[in-house]
């Protein structure tokens, strides 16, 4: 067939191909967005061919014979993406295989006692007990976050020596020689973990709730810009960017717990000590989800009411509206982007409570302002959006105690406020405050 | 030592013994909770003594060898709580399995042929190349979501077959008895899953999702009878009950999703078919945390600002907002609550249409009634709560809207309006339309 002659081959031939071109671009930008990704595949790959030479060479495989293969398997299901929770998993599996071993050679003990025919009885029902026991155990919480491999691991072990002790002759040797190996594929993953290209749970979490305090930020300056900015358009919020930036922080309770939970196992390492206040993050992160899900309010009733100004409002009151919010969302804006700068260079934030005050004061403000006899009629949406604002203002002020609380815990830094990149936010910051108490004094 | 010369033993010991006694409360608790945890700890214990008298019974033995041991291990990794998660662990664990024993006696078909030197050179390349790529393809979502086991395994099973070829002769006789074992182990589970209690992930996710509709109601009826109530004592709302309802709706994310995934491995089963709209429950379960989310904005309002109404407000505008807010609030909860039913019973909703459209009316009804010359300053707080609820509501009609499409695409029953329970609402809600009907005339 040729072609041209029927464009039926070439066309699905060219759309398979675009399918395929399309996945591999998906598969590239995967790796694009955070290259740890591909150095984590490397590492994996590294370690699995690690362990499988120390099978190939004879005189090691001479001393553990088969068993070694468990080594291999240790790596594979150990192995993961941050140190801490390869940490978590390793010994996870070291210990709970360790017991599990001194258990079943135990359990053998008795069961050798009950004779040919009693002995797989015995073993079968120690196998139900603490098999069912064991599995009841992880759905008590505590156990469940942090021991839910070793548990699985345990049953596991247990169940593997017991009923092997039925056929194997030399039982001791064979749990000897399974722990031995489960520590060497351990110790090969942590090694690998900890000295090619480290990626630490305790910074990833860091870093999430930074970055989160950069995206609440980034929608209140797109607030400012789009809604009552001197240049702002009313008409069809609805596609803004900045309507979607705060979602990814409502979602990132999992990520956040699981980080931490994984923190909590890893050693001191670069910035973060031994007993870096990991908890901490997770009220920071929980206080930031409240203000995210008050963004999600603001956005649907932005969204819904395209018109937040009445046309029959008095041009000194919308004039005087429209000022009250940009200094709330801009103080609050600046607050939350400086407590973000001050997470990363792990410093104590300086100018962000005075940004705070600015925008509580032009909330009061403009509270004391449309309590002063203004008709309902002509400001009922803009108010609503107002209070909205205000509520987003107060959540602000509480990340901003929960980042001093932090930043006290962990012993941040203090910077003089007249050095660097610090000069720019305390002008801005005076001048608000400045332009409120006049306000205020009216 | 006898008691009651040395008091410090004995209190020691009853000191041990009392938080002996509160950890075995908390254990039963969680089996009170839902007795079907204890029945899945008998299941695993089951299936594991099952698989081991499998081992005991020497004829079996003689055909699979040590091999026998890995069907323990499947039992081990592949018993979950569902049989959703069951299954897609045993097939992927089941399928991943046959392809890397097939890669895998490939591999070692091609090392082979390098000699003797070449041959764990070759195969070294094979396990870093594959492990790497495996990997990686763990971070790609569509996979991660859905066959992220089905590739550790894949790795697993690969490593262990290349790796093994380099010493065991008979390799298709290894990978074939390993195939065998791992098959009859999730053959034990899947037995075991489906026919002793199951539970089925589709139906948890169903009740989820229907369970979560009634504690936005909760939430609704808890702020009508202490807000807006006749009795409704204004003060101290921070530590009622009713202000945390939803807050589990809002982290119900994880759990939905990670049902839906192992609801799509299920068969057929009870009231759901082949092609039940799963889909449609993540759906709903995204609005129903937007509800939750703008019921967060109101509790920070409500326990915020503990006068809602302020002391200069004309009597018959206070009158005005309560009975609006009672009806918004009363009727959302009574169409949250139909819907609910309707979820549980697989019924078409009837009345929660009209429910929903009397709270449109009373938002619609105080909108006009506050627009009408009414000064902000009486009502500055009550109408933020007002504007609140009015969101509250048009989330209500969203999920009344999501809900009808559920119950045209998994085409639940009509139910006949005038049969049974289904009067009162009914008569409820013709009450309610007909009073905003008379107000909406003024």
């Amino acid at each position: 067939m040729e072609l041209g002659i029927s464009p039926w081959p070439s066309s699905l031939c060219s759309s398979v191909l675009d399918k395929l071109k399309a996945s591999a671009r998906k598969v590239r930008k995967i790796g694009e967005d955070d290259p740890r990704r591909i150095a984590h595949s490397f590492k994996v790959g590294l370690a699995l061919t690690a362990v499988s030479f120390f099978y190939y060479a004879t005189p090691l495989y001479d001393g553990f014979g088969v068993s070694a293969i468990w080594a291999v398997m240790t790596v594979v299901v150990v192995m993961e993406y941050t140190v801490g929770a390869t940490l978590s998993k390793g010994l996870n599996r070291a210990v709970a295989t360790l017991i599990a071993g001194v258990l079943g050679v135990g359990a053998h003990e008795v069961a050798a006692r009950s004779g040919e025919r009693g002995e797989p009885i015995v073993l079968g029902l120690f196998v139900f007990v603490l098999g069912a026991a064991s599995t009841f155990s992880r759905f008590v919480p505590a156990i469940k976050a942090r021991y839910d491999y070793g548990v699985t691991i345990f049953i596991l072990t247990f169940s593997l020596v017991a009923v092997s002790s039925f056929r194997v002759e030399e039982l001791l040797q064979l749990a000897h020689q399974r722990l031995s190996t489960v520590a060497i594929g351990v110790a090969i993953c942590l090694a690998t973990s900890f000295f090619v290209f480290p990626v630490w749970a305790g910074e990833e979490l860091h870093k999430l709730v930074a970055s989160n305090l950069e995206k609440l930020a980034s929608f209140l300056e797109g607030l400012e810009a789009e809604c009552f900015g001197e240049k702002a358009r009313q008409q069809n919020m609805e596609g803004k960017p900045f309507l979607q930036v705060h979602k990814s922080v409502l979602n990132s309770k999992a990520s956040e717990d699981s980080l931490l939970n994984f923190a909590k196992w890893e050693p001191r390492h670069g910035r973060f000590g031994c007993h870096h206040p990991w908890k901490q993050y997770q009220k920071l992160g929980a206080l930031n989800r409240h203000c995210a899900s008050s963004m999600e309010s603001l956005v649907s009733f932005i969204t819904t009411f395209r018109e937040p100004m009445s046309k029959n409002t008095d041009p000194d009151i919308a004039e005087k509206i429209r000022t009250s919010c940009v200094e709330m969302s801009s103080g609050s804006a600046k607050a939350l982007r400086e407590l973000s700068t001050a997470i990363r260079a792990m410093t104590v934030p300086h100018s962000a409570n005075g940004h705070v005050a600015a925008s509580l004061a032009a909330s009061a403000d403009l509270r004391r302002a449309l309590s002063g006899g203004v008709a309902l009629s002509e400001v009922t949406d803009i108010a609503a959006i107002s209070f909205l604002l205000a509520e987003i203002v107060g959540r602000t002020e509480e990340i901003a105690g929960s980042v001093e609380e932090l930043a006290r815990l962990a012993m941040f830094k203090p910077v003089e406020p007249d050095c660097g990149s610090a000069v720019k936010p305390v002008a801005d910051d005076e001048e608000t405050t400045t332009r409120v108490a006049i306000t205020i004094d009216r």
